[in-house]
């Protein structure tokens, strides 16, 4: 049985690309929300609903875990997925946020990301539960989703903002900073330009992966035929100009064409 | 009876202000598709699906015409909608582009919007239907919008990204350029600088609530009673934060509490 994976649209690719480099033998399923896109300036009542829609549709296809790419959907839904479906599901907030504890050593961590993540403060949260010494600091930054789609990820103008996004969390000394945005990590060059070489990103797309492929093996999920290469399936719930191109970028490797699908509304 | 206005998000309502402003006796009932926002980075086919949802819920309110302020939604759904229902629906794309032509003396316009807009043509249609020599030069902008969202309206890097986008259309000798995008006014004063003294902005929501007066005059479906004041109800399909703040930017005065609303899927 496949592996699903869920985003608001095609973020989500950069943690399909880690899952699978990591589990090349493992079938995978994604599906993007690219008609409802983005989730980040939405309510948390309206990112829960979506979620549970995107999961049911994974779902159907018979999916034996359910991975929640999209970083405002794990801050606001996980907890409801989890508690409403049977299969084991996992978010990417969790992993980045033990990732970003283990590299730190003043315990000073920034995380970046949309609106809705940074009010749910799931970060600070998941952060705290395991070092209550810890500080978190956090920081919006909603025209950065845009600033990748348009392809502008060494541009003058992004460093300009970046560096204006940056300066109040650089000014708490961090040594950490978490890309709470499955986008962000095409910004890792012009992001390093701007926190400086003594600052470690932490990809909360690479830390899920490592998690999930944790889990899976204590809950004896993995597929045990480690020499077979997986299948690859997208699913889109709106068609996506430039798709190809965008796919490419942020999956590292060509991607097949993704199927168009409606999602059920919830009863 | 009301008049109806919708749009993808609240950028509409500087379409709704304009039309207040000209013609405060009427009522107005206004729908934000929050929950789906933004419409110009989606597919033609899910734009028209959604513009006809908008304007189905418009109708059941009894609306005795509909403004579609969206101009991503007014490119590609107009035909659709107009075919489909009864009432008169206006959009605001062919008002913007006779207002251009009135105001331009070389024939040489500009329009700037979404990805969806600007793929569309329909402003070169729009214009080339009343005035074959024209020409227009056209530019997507995708981030202006963020942009105006997130309140950098004389921002340095919003200076900088506006130089950016414009430059090829100020090469082409434009005389007028055309706000094809409802968030736009608010970025009037900056794109004045950017494009100079001499290039005249053509704000398609002005444009519009103009022509809405003169036809509803035509189809004799003004209100007579011109000194009552017109009740506004707004209605969005998430809930914003930070809604009254944006509300009054976009609208030029407080707004009362908008209504959360399920829109009806298609049948």
């Amino acid at each position: 049985m496949p592996i699903g994976i869920f985003d608001s649209g095609i973020g989500g690719l950069t943690v399909l690309r880690q899952v699978h480099q990591l589990m090349p033998e493992e079938d995978l399923i994604y599906l993007g929300d690219t008609a409802r896109v983005p989730y980040g300036n939405k309510s948390p009542a309206t990112v829960v609903r979506f979620a549970c829609e995107d999961t049911q549709f994974l779902l159907r296809q018979k999916v034996k875990a359910v991975i929640v790419a999209c970083n405002t959907a794990s801050a606001w839904a996980l907890n409801d997925l989890q508690r409403r479906y049977q299969v084991p599901i996992f978010g990417v907030i969790l992993p980045a946020a033990a990732a970003a504890l283990e590299v730190s050593r003043n315990q000073r961590i920034g995380v970046i990301g949309t609106y809705a993540t940074v009010r749910s403060q799931a970060y600070s949260r998941a952060v705290l539960a395991r070092c209550d010494t810890a500080q978190v600091f956090t920081c919006a930054c909603p025209l950065l989703v845009p600033l990748v789609e348009e392809g502008w990820l060494d541009h003058p103008a992004t460093h300009q903002i970046l560096r204006e996004y940056l300066r109040p969390l650089l000014r708490r000394r961090i040594d950490t900073l978490v890309l709470g945005c499955t986008h962000y990590p095409l910004l890792r060059p012009a992001l390093q330009k701007v926190v400086g070489p003594k600052v470690v990103l932490v990809d909360s797309a690479e830390s899920c992966a490592r998690f999930v492929r944790e889990r899976l093996e204590v809950l004896g999920l993995r597929r045990t035929d480690r020499r077979r290469r997986g299948r690859l399936e997208l699913f889109v719930t709106d068609e996506v100009a430039r798709f190809g191109e965008l796919a490419a970028h942020f999956l590292g490797q060509k991607a097949g064409p993704a199927t168009l699908v409606e999602l059920k509304p919830l009863a």
